[in-house]
């Protein structure tokens, strides 16, 4: 195990009618002005945004807002929260609803505090300073409700890109299951197979003795094999919605990741997809991740055996491990196939042609190749996004 | 799942040498005087409290001490801490060793900022203020270096009972997995036993739809089954240290425990055992949680079934079931034996004739049963402890 630290000091209140409580938490953390941040229409047809609202008003903590967010959120956003920010001096941000709708608002918190570009941080400057952020999240999936994470698409160029500080962890977060009850099949999914890779990045490390987290990670996978169907079976099945977005927010804080190498390549091979074809990222990510996996499985099998039989219940063939290793990325394939995912990048639109373009606009030819469980340079990302074809 | 509130915002800096970064951490938490509180020679025989002294002396922050910390730490010294730190203007503690050093050190934290008795904390009075604490732990097992408890023996009356708050939780926590490798294997048996019954106190609950805490749960109890029999084997396999220290603070920051009920009957049962006789709290765990178990099974198999099958990797025997639950008993016992603990009150050197005089010390009679998962009044606490003779 390698050294670490650990530090989620987010403040978490989860369960039904929760988000009642969100005056009391903005001036916990210090908030008397507050941008309310979020994307479409949903927040309002739900009544949330109304609750919200009641709230503040109740509280009598002024706010201005700024809705649009779409998803894959966009650095032009950011740069228009910045300004009402500083121009009505809020001095907190709240977010309302999935990942998008947090990313930006953790851009915008640290933009309104950093006199430069804030897509500085956006290109690997440590972000150290920002806004309290609360959340009140509405889409189990991103885990940015507990990451120090933020993921924002810059138009010119669309180039996707992250950033990362633990000032971007939020003050608190409001977790009400009931709100993502409304997510349609297909982005629930979406969702949960982005809750799943956020694990598996972590899992298949080059670091050994990390029992603890192995086991921590597995215990998440196999929480979504079992509840993931039955919200695709049944939007409306609280307890299901309920154990996946604990289980989105423990996959993404890093309590499973300390101590150990991460590799983010299919992450990062995905952001070319959906930067490109704007499709919905853990859709993407159902498409690369088994393509990642059968490409570096032959290089470490150890640790896709342990993924077999510990996640997938196979049974070891000790005459032909492979075939163990190989077993347990078909069944996860099927997982994925039988909540409505796709597999292939034609089911997403994408096209063969663009294979090369995605691949070179990573940026590893000046860079230098991505991935730390098995290293991969541009012929390499190339082949992976083949083998999704 | 029940609505929870989840709140862990201890820094912890884990790993070899981490213990000499504690300047940075008491400047960053706010301490300009320190109380450093610990309990016997070893840490200062294997250097901790020289490079604790050495760090904060570097970093010109002055400190006072408080040593004698024993096990089942007991208020005499609590209320000499006390008044150490008010007529020195204390504004830190922190604590070097185990569970014991910790929990002492959070009754004092507590206690100077509390115009009344500290006990009243330790009789149910929620604990809303206190210094902010350090720790460097050296004993995987209490998980009090990430948790908002404390427990107390008050002499008079040999009354050992615990104390609860937000402000109670470290604001940093230094482990450094080495510091454990000294420990004999005896501690370090009872301290893996103290550590997997604060899972198991989680997950024997009534409350049902709760996967995730439930695979959390048995993601902890597999790492200790797989790593303690290595420390046992050989006290100085770092990574088998490491993954048990990491665990034992999963273990009871309560991010295996939220919305659920918990049932903490057996540690109950057990602090009157080493309230009486001294004897090491996890040792006392080893001897009542499986008559605990035993006794409350048939009651509620299917939870036990569960466990057996999950983390004892018992076939299931549909057409006896109680078969399969009840190996999974005798599973966790043999665990326990192998790694030297004790099974009988008999080895612990407790006497039959003071089993009523037990059941009656833990005040049934007065504040009504024990437990959420089965309820115990004082007949069934006799039963269980006569079933651990």
């Amino acid at each position: 195990m390698n050294n670490f630290t650990f530090y989620s000091p987010t403040y978490f209140a989860f369960g039904k009618d929760t988000e009642k409580d969100v005056a009391k938490y903005v001036k916990r953390f210090g908030g008397s002005k507050v941008l309310i941040h979020y994307g479409g229409g949903s927040v309002k047809r739900s009544g949330l945004y109304d609750t919200v609202v009641s709230a503040l008003g109740e509280a009598n903590i002024p706010f201005v807002e700024l809705g649009g967010v779409k998803p894959n959120p966009r650095s032009g956003l950011v740069y228009e929260g910045i300004e009402l920010c500083r121009k009505e001096g809020v001095d907190f941000v709240l977010a309302i609803g999935g990942g998008s709708a947090i990313d930006s608002s953790k851009a915008i918190a640290a933009g309104v505090k950093y006199d430069g570009d804030f897509w500085d941080y956006y290109q690997g400057k440590p972000v150290e300073e920002a806004l309290p952020i609360g959340t009140i999240l509405t889409i189990a999936a991103a885990g940015s409700e507990g990451s120090p994470d933020s993921v924002i698409t810059k138009e010119d160029g669309m180039l996707k890109r992250g950033a990362s500080g633990e000032a971007l962890r939020p003050a608190f977060s409001i977790l009400n299951p009931a709100f993502t009850c409304s997510l349609p099949p297909y982005q629930s999914a979406a969702g949960a197979t982005d809750i799943m890779i956020h694990v598996c990045e972590r899992y298949f490390s080059n670091t050994t003795e990390v029992e603890v987290t192995d086991r921590l990670c597995e215990a998440i996978l196999l929480t979504m094999i079992k509840e993931t169907p039955r919200i695709i079976a049944d939007p409306n099945n609280y307890d299901a919605r309920a154990n996946i977005m604990w289980a989105g927010m423990v996959a993404h804080n890093n309590i499973c990741g300390v101590g150990r190498e991460q590799d983010w390549s299919s992450h990062g091979i995905e952001h070319e997809l959906s930067a490109l074809y704007d499709v919905a990222h853990g859709a993407g990510l159902a498409v690369i991740a088994p393509a990642w996996m059968k490409y570096v499985m032959p290089k470490k099998m150890d640790k896709f055996l342990q993924f077999a039989t510990r996640v997938w219940g196979c049974s070891m063939d000790y005459e032909h491990p492979e075939a163990t290793a190989l077993e347990g990325i078909r069944r996860f394939e099927a997982f994925l196939k039988s909540i409505g995912m796709p597999l292939t990048l034609g089911e997403l639109g994408a096209k063969e042609e663009d294979i090369p373009k995605m691949a070179n606009h990573m940026g590893i030819a000046k860079k230098g190749p991505i991935g730390g469980f098995v290293k991969l340079d541009v012929a390499d990302v190339e082949a992976i996004y083949r083998l999704a074809l």
